[in-house]
């Protein structure tokens, strides 16, 4: 019998979980085995240090609920989640890139018209972004539903405030037959991750910046096409270049301009100076045949 | 601006915790990365997978408290904390081996002489564990305290319990002035991990053993060595070579020897046939200022 050695125990560990009854199960444990003995054998992981892992991973479980997702924050901030992302949207380079999902997406807003403001009262300048939806091609394509979401300018979404009766700063607008869409809301600010649990205490021993620039979330989901979940950012806003959960990408930056009170690009008019914002979000097509490469 | 792509991800990731102010926490996190990482790439990661392991985490961290530390077990049935039990104790041949502590250890345990029945009226075959503790030139070593501990017939340990007033299958033996000691218990049985948690869920979809083999638990903490966290398994027990958290080794399985009635090791009389093993422990002199190899 042999029994556990230094030497032999990463082997035999992989060999128990190679026994999974799921072929994918096996690759993915026995990965994970290999892969996480590699790393204690680098490291030469303490004892202490191992203890304060187990520590550590049990307050983020613990801290977790219906409305806070720590582990996904962990992952964003490793920058597992967007690699997640890339690795999963092999889209043509004509295409919008897709970026992180975040935790604060809710299913189920409301329908709202070309234009209809969805931030309706909450404090902010008044920001109307339009453009276009396309396929890879070039060609609009009509009754393409934008999810659209963002936070509020103290940094909080919907699904971090105590529950309230009608959505907040989320809508599902539409493309019209010619393909355009229309979105008004406030103007995004950047913000702070939240910072009081076991992530916030380990980049706070960092100098890793802890905000988001300025972003709005888009999901698309048209029959036929890859599902798009992506921002668009505010170009020249703070932490562009430091997302703290690695999400900016420099095709989805937009100009915010500004535009004096009168008419508006909804074609009704508008008694403030406002931002505009134009973004054609180019859709790629489904391959649903081809193994991803 | 370099903005993130799936080609320079990783590097930025692993620039970014590099600013740990720690240099050992900038290490740790740096490397956590790259594994991490080159894991998703690896097993090239779907967004379901990955959703699936952020639930299991944060399942396992929910089922975790004070009595229960499923993220422990995890550790264990990944081989994980043996593994960092054999990069921290790198012991002389001649020494006993450590293996893995386990999360049922309770401090403070009742001393108990020469001889004195830790198991105390609790159901089992009455067990004489007799042997010296001994330096590693064979000097016997007075006065060394040995911190016991093991599971019920039924598996369970005191740990996993309602609060009970008194000690339960644990106590504190100390040497005599010839290094000699003598615990009295019931004889060990193999036990399953708890299989109602996360982790059962996952041995559950292989075709791992969850069992592990008859053991008792010592750990022995005496100045100028180094501490010393083992077992001692019952020869010829089911599970040796399965022991689903990779503990066994072979110089830590005893033979447990059938004796009539009569008398008995510890000097006294029994009026019951009894098993016998005999061990002795050889501690490894503490290397203070040697780095570790
Ligand atoms: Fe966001
Ligand atoms: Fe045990």
């Amino acid at each position: 019998m042999a029994f556990v050695t230094e030497d032999n125990l990463s082997d035999l560990a992989v060999k128990r979980w190679a026994t999974a009854h799921s072929p994918r199960l096996a690759e993915l444990m026995t990965a994970l085995v290999r892969h996480l003995h590699a790393y204690a054998r680098e490291v030469r992981l303490t004892e202490e240090e191992w203890a304060a892992a187990v520590e550590w991973l049990t307050a983020t479980g613990r801290i977790s609920d219906d409305k806070r997702q720590e582990f996904i924050l962990a992952s964003d901030v490793l920058g597992l989640s967007t690699l997640v992302v890339q690795l999963n949207h092999h889209f043509s380079a004509d295409a919008t890139p897709a970026t992180v999902l975040g935790p604060f997406h809710i299913d189920g807003s409301p329908t709202a018209g070309f234009g209809a403001d969805m931030s309706d009262g909450i404090p902010g300048t008044p920001v109307f972004i339009t453009g276009r939806v396309l396929d890879l091609d070039g060609t609009p394509l009509p009754d393409v539903v934008l999810d659209v979401w963002q936070a509020d300018a103290d940094g909080a979404y919907e699904a971090q405030l105590p529950e309230i009766d009608e959505a907040r700063l989320r809508a599902l607008y539409r493309t019209r037959a010619d393909g355009t869409y229309c979105v008004r809301t406030i103007a995004p600010r950047g913000y702070a991750i939240p910072m009081d649990g076991p992530v916030g205490d380990l980049i706070g021993r960092t100098d890793i910046s802890h905000f988001r620039p300025a972003h709005v979330h888009f999901l698309i989901d048209h029959p036929g096409h890859e599902k798009l979940i992506t921002h668009l950012f505010r170009e020249g806003s703070e932490f562009l270049d430091t997302d703290v959960v690695f999400g900016t990408k420099d095709e989805l930056i937009v100009r915010f301009t500004e535009e004096p009170a009168g008419s508006s690009p909804d074609g009704g008019t508008i008694d403030e100076p406002y931002l505009r914002a134009e973004f054609d979000f180019v859709l790629q097509p489904r391959r649903t045949d081809e193994p991803q490469p």
